[in-house]
């Protein structure tokens, strides 16, 4: 039984966690500024013994004691770390300063929940971690791109002068449920059109292909992850690929509505390809996606489902 | 007539700019933590009535009323850089949003002292600002890369959020006086080995090339580009490219000593050539290096011969 705090954790994935270690009987801190997280994802935990929730941003100090850290505060889709990029990059390079200042004073563990951006716009496919990555340092996406990679950087300079250690989980796409419903991320604004009925947009041709993985499955590579030895970077992200097309299909099908498919003209700078090389984790974790693409899609339905009932 | 501020002026460029600053009759303060920097580079102007000395740690806030920033304050050299590799992010991240706090309050004007490192281990020769770079996040040099690709991110962040006024000066390899004597550069090398009568050591077989300015070709770059319009990033470095056995034998020549030419073992990953495109600072600073390599020499072997003198 260990002290864990999650920073971040009550946003998407960080209450996934959440929910997973208290199951496996820990005592859980989560420290948020609810920027993107909710009090509602974690509200079934509130009261429990193990469980502590702080308001707190991380950009300040925080000094508690605890065991293990899975730093996850960020935001994560683009439209809210470049609602106020400043701030985007405060918490990646301020924050992470000071989660790795506790994990060093503490003589804790830290995981930083990194990203497949830090690929950027990638040359090589699929990406395996050695790959260095092609991004813009100044473009619109960078405070977010740049922001994780020097948390990477920031990472391997504690563990290598303080001998602080760290674990880096470098994030592809992920649904299910507690997603944020208006982000304009793929999953959540096709199974939207298709319970409201109105026109899933396909943007381009929709034939770029992308490889999500569910929810649970990416906490459970986390927790592997943590507790592994390995101290590299690692992919957690499933191989598994499809076009935009087929998403559609198979969305408006699993829903069973009447949305007609239709096309939007494509992004600019869309990513034709992209899809993790999870051989790291295969060979140091004994990790693999397990979760079924419809399963997760159902859950991650009726989920939607659910938010607009209450919401009407 | 500006208040100026140079973060770092105590070191090697930044004494060479209080210097040109101050005979242009500015009001100028440095702030330094000497950690590289030494009093005595700026010691000359140490009383006159435009000049102030701060002894402040750049990681920690300053308020101070300024026009202009010149934001030098960071180890330059591999090194000084990962001699104290969480310094030099901190120094790089927390450091450069303190000073684009300071230009965003007081409304100011702050260039950065990017590197010619943001391109990493280039692809693309010579580099042009449009190249992306490549550079290793989790790699022993990447406190100082990826620290100033992420203070190039905040610096367009600040801008693009806060409309502060930015300036990116993107320096390649720089020589002159006041250069650090123990940096294993090869400028400094090969003059003190052949002012010595030791062995001139080429690693390898020499036929690398490098391009070297002279410093104050920088310094009237970095003020051509600090009270432009233009707010890109800029290349400020000399073209001429020689191989490093030209530069063994250049000086060697030029010292006049008996020095034997030797061949070291090739350092690892080492550019084989690296050179910049000077094509925007031409077009929009209307600059260029005017000093000539064996005039930059002449002098640097003068400052050499004083500061060897001096210590015996
Ligand atoms: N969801 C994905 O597909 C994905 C992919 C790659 C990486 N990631 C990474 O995983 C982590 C979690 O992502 P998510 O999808 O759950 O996003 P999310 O927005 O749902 O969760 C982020 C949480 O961090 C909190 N937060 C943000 N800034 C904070 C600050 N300064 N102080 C304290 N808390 C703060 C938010 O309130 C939120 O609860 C992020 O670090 C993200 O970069 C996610
Ligand atoms: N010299 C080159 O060839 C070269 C090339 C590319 C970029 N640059 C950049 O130019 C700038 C100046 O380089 P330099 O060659 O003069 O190096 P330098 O080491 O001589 O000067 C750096 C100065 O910054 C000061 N400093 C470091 N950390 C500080 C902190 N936390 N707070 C306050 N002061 C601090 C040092 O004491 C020193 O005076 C640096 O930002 C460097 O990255 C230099
Ligand atoms: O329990 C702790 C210890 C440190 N920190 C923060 O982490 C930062 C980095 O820690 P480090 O030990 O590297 O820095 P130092 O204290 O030496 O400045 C500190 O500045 C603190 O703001 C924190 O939030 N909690
Ligand atoms: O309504 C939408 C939203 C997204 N996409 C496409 O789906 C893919 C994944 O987009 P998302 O924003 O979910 O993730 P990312 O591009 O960051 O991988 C991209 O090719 C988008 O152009 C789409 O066709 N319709
Ligand atoms: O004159 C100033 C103004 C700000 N800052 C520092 O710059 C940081 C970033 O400034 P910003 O305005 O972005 O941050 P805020 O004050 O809103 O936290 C602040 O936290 C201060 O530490 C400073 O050193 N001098
Ligand atoms: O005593 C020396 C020091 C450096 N070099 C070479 O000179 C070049 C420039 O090295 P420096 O460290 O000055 O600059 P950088 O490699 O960062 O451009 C590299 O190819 C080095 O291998 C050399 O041959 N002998």
């Amino acid at each position: 039984r260990k002290r864990i705090l999650i920073t971040g954790g009550a946003g998407f994935v960080g209450s996934h966690l959440v929910d997973q270690l208290m199951l496996d009987g820990h005592e859980v801190t989560v420290a948020d500024n609810f920027f993107t997280g909710r009090r509602r994802n974690i509200e079934h935990w509130i009261g429990h013994e193990n469980f502590e929730l702080i308001h707190h941003d991380i950009i300040n100090p925080l000094y508690i004691e605890v065991d293990q850290i899975y730093h996850l505060a960020s935001p994560a889709s683009p439209p809210n770390y470049m609602y106020n990029p400043i701030k985007t990059i405060k918490t990646n390079t301020i924050g992470t300063i000071n989660m790795l200042g506790l994990a060093k004073r503490v003589r804790g563990r830290l995981l930083l929940a990194s990203t497949s951006e830090v690929y950027g716009d990638p040359e090589v496919h699929p990406q395996p971690e050695e790959y260095w990555g092609h991004v813009n340092p100044i473009g619109p996406r960078a405070c977010y791109d740049e922001g994780k990679r020097v948390a990477e950087t920031m990472c391997f300079a504690y563990a290598k002068q303080e001998k602080t250690e760290v674990r880096v989980a470098r994030i592809f796409n992920t649904f299910g449920p507690r997603m944020h419903m208006n982000d304009g991320r793929v999953v959540s604004n096709f199974i939207l059109q298709s319970l409201q009925n109105q026109s899933i947009t396909v943007y381009g041709q929709g034939d770029q292909t992308r490889s999500f993985q569910y929810v649970t499955d990416l906490v459970s590579g986390l927790i592997k992850l943590m507790n592994s030895n390995y101290t590299l970077p690692i992919n957690l992200g499933n191989p598994e690929e499809h076009t935009i097309l087929e998403f559609a299909k198979l969305i408006k099908e699993q829903v069973g509505g009447s949305s007609p498919i239709i096309k939007k003209p494509a992004m600019q700078d869309d990513p034709s390809r992209r899809k993790p090389d999870i051989t790291r984790a295969r060979t140091y974790l004994n990790w693999e996606p397990k979760v079924q693409l419809l399963d997760g899609l159902q859950k991650t339905i009726d989920y939607f489902h659910n938010e607009l009932s209450r919401s009407k």
